[in-house]
């Protein structure tokens, strides 16, 4: 049902124009540059914008119209849906903003007016008031901020449902940089029709998510039952990551003012996360650390982590962390021990974490990997490789990069400069975590571990 | 008393060695192209290295030797010893491994014997088995990592104490890519005599020195009275950022391992840190995060923060982590609100966080900075500013640069890519602290508050 906001044949952009920095401008540009179906501008104003040929409404154009998107004046907008249902269009997607966040009587009135109409024609609405969709695989995108305002990340399995647009984006922007790839963003803005749930449930059955992330103010009013039995459904099948805003009483009142939405009740959230599996992510900076271990980590089937370290200090660092995010850094066993005694120099160290210590290279990483990584009694490992060493060379990383084989997590901690960075966005984009910070490390194998216990638990 | 090791009027090499990735060798070009006193490379192979001349031992050497660094094997290490007190060498800085830590008697015989020895002739010791010294104001450089491997931060006002070398490492290499600069970096490994209580005392009277960090596993047995003392004293004058790692039993266990520590009990610490005042960085991120709020703002005179942002979403975070981690975001009063109704626009919010909304530009921004900064009932001030949004063009950053002289502490939330990075860069190179995640704002702003109100009581 919501196919036609992310495939639609042909999508018509009401309020297009030639002139530089306008909405319909920047929106009318990027579906030319990305999306393959047909695409008719509409203005009274003008005939042609762009070397298309424009039209003054959406019933002059002569073929069919799956998708309008809407960004002229507020007060212009119910003709606009009428327009659009007696041309037959599906879905509207209206980027003006002048309804109910304007907390005025009119703005209220119009967006009523709006739903009606749309209700009416059986039009399916995302907005008022919103970036709209951004789908790197259609190339449909209405976020009407050009590329040097947000540059848009490159196409990839993160699905993205945000209350925020200018969350939304600003995210956006930072994964350019970071390195990951995106497939769907939505911000439905006043949502007076399309919200999260359905989104939701739309995401789990699509082929390019194997994860979504959901920014989150409160749920609309009388959806409540229905999110809890959405959400459930869809974490069996791929991990769904909240971020909760407005949990406290001040950030509940922020959030009212912002969306309206009621945050409500954090404590009631927080049972609804663990009832239906939905994994939390509690900072800003959890959000992409769990996006990125639970969309390329398999299911991790125990507690037990190995540390194998070149750096004593950082493999303390993290039995700390890991220990204290509910997972276990089991001492060594005795037949294991034997066999890295032998392999080893004396000096390293071989309960776990197993350090290897600052004259290691890649030939006894990968020796002492080759040992610990096929155990059934080894859960994950965390490969810390400080590259500041002298022995590193790369080979510890490409051997890391393959070994997905075995079936287990295996995260890796670096930290520090370029040669870090180089190191670091090689394996990322074989899909190999890498963190600078253990404690953050931890704190998404935790939450992998718990996604992986709900999987479990429901047979899957 | 310590201040041989960072500014020494000579230096002497001792196991210099022209072989190309030696360490004799990479602390020769260290010094050679830093330091500016006399260097005199010690061996007795070699009549000239690097364009130096060499000598076969210490006490040939014709000037006076304040320093000896010491990188030979370690049963050659007390006659090195014997040698630097006869020729009135006053400190020494062990690099060589093979003593205590190699858990083997021989090693342990070694220690004790070098220990003997430099009391025996007043020799101060950083040492065996460690890093040494780093000094980015006086050249001193005994770390012997070459560039390629670890790159140097700039000068600057951070010094930091680790007993984990490889730790010290990796942060030195990943300041220098995020624009930290460093004073003072000391590694002293089996610390048979400096320890990092006697350290902290130098660095507290060292004016290049504005905050320290202090990668702790355990302090040495019998030296915790000491520590509380002087971390007391220390803390009057300048703040100090602790990471203690050993938190846990598991943690505990693989820093005996690593550095022989007593990690002891992990709430025993805690309650040093607060009696004395010592700031705790709980994670990786926090050491940093931290260190550039400490370094940089004024003391926070009271918990009432202000949020003024362009994305409303962003707000509701701030609020949450900031409420959640001890301080207030205060509702709006009236007659603030009743000028900031004058001078913006009807849809921008009032309420605290300030809500400027996406069609902001940097004048709206400066406009309420004006109003908001210089009132006496406003502790703090953030500013949440996403450069997505069209009408930030670079004059609110620099204003916010200089809104240093309203004497409270202002700092800056900005999410995004390569146009955010740059902003980021120029503020904080003028001080500024930019945060991405809300979350770790809001805990660098409670150290500062926390630490505020430990230098009030205390009458500074």
């Amino acid at each position: 049902m919501l196919d036609v906001f992310f495939n639609p044949s042909s999508i018509a952009v009401v309020g297009a124009t030639p002139k530089e920095g306008k909405v319909g401008r920047v929106i009318l540009e990027n579906l030319k540059s990305k999306y393959k179906g047909m695409i008719y501008p509409v203005n009274p104003h003008y005939q042609e914008i762009l070397g298309l040929k424009t039209y003054s409404n959406l019933q002059e154009i002569p073929g069919r119209v799956d998708l309008a998107v809407i960004a002229t004046p507020a007060r212009t907008v119910p003709q606009i849906i009428e327009d659009a249902g007696l041309k037959g269009v599906r879905g509207v997607i209206i980027i003006s903003g002048g309804f109910r966040e304007t907390g005025t009587q009119e703005g209220l009135a119009l967006e009523e007016e709006v739903k009606k109409l749309a209700s009416r024609y059986g039009i399916r609405i995302i907005g008022p008031n919103c970036l709209g969709v951004l789908d790197n695989w259609s190339g449909v995108d209405t976020f009407f901020l050009p590329e040097d305002k947000m540059k848009r990340p490159p196409k990839g399995n993160v699905s993205i449902i945000s209350q925020s647009g200018a969350f939304a984006s600003a995210l956006l922007d930072w994964m350019s940089i970071h390195g990951y790839g995106v497939s769907k963003v939505v911000s439905f803005g006043n949502k007076v029709d399309v919200d999260e749930v359905e989104l939701l449930e739309y995401l789990s059955t699509d082929p390019t998510t194997n994860v979504v992330f959901v920014y989150l103010e409160g749920v609309r009013e009388g959806r409540g039952r229905d999110f809890v039995r959405i959400a459930k459904r869809v974490s069996e099948v791929k991990p769904v990551v909240v971020y909760k805003a407005g949990k406290t009483s001040r950030g509940g009142v922020a959030a009212s003012s912002h969306t309206a939405a009621l945050a409500g009740n954090y404590e009631v959230y927080k049972s609804v996360f663990r009832q239906t599996g939905i994994i939390e992510a509690e900072s800003f900076d959890e959000i992409m650390d769990l996006v990125k271990v639970l969309s390329t980590q398999p299911l991790l089937k125990g507690r037990r982590v190995y540390i194998i370290t070149d750096a004593g200090g950082v493999g303390v660092m993290l039995t700390d962390a890991i220990e204290l995010n509910g997972l276990e850094v089991p001492e060594t066993p005795p037949d294991l021990k034997e066999k890295l005694k032998r392999i080893l120099p004396p000096h390293c160290i071989l309960g776990n974490p197993i350090d290897l210590t600052g004259d290691a290279d890649d030939e006894r990483f990968i020796k002492v990997l080759e040992e610990v990584l096929p155990r059934s009694d080894v859960d994950a490992v965390v490969i810390v490789a400080l590259p500041q060493i002298p022995g590193l060379r790369g080979e510890l990383f490409e051997y890391i990069a393959k070994a997905r084989k075995y079936g287990k997590p295996v995260l890796v901690v670096i930290i520090g400069g370029e040669i870090a960075s180089k190191y670091k966005k090689m394996l990322e984009e074989q899909g190999v975590p890498v963190f600078e910070s253990p404690e953050r490390l931890a704190k998404a194998l935790r939450a992998l571990y718990i996604y992986s216990l709900i999987r479990f638990q429901r047979g899957h």
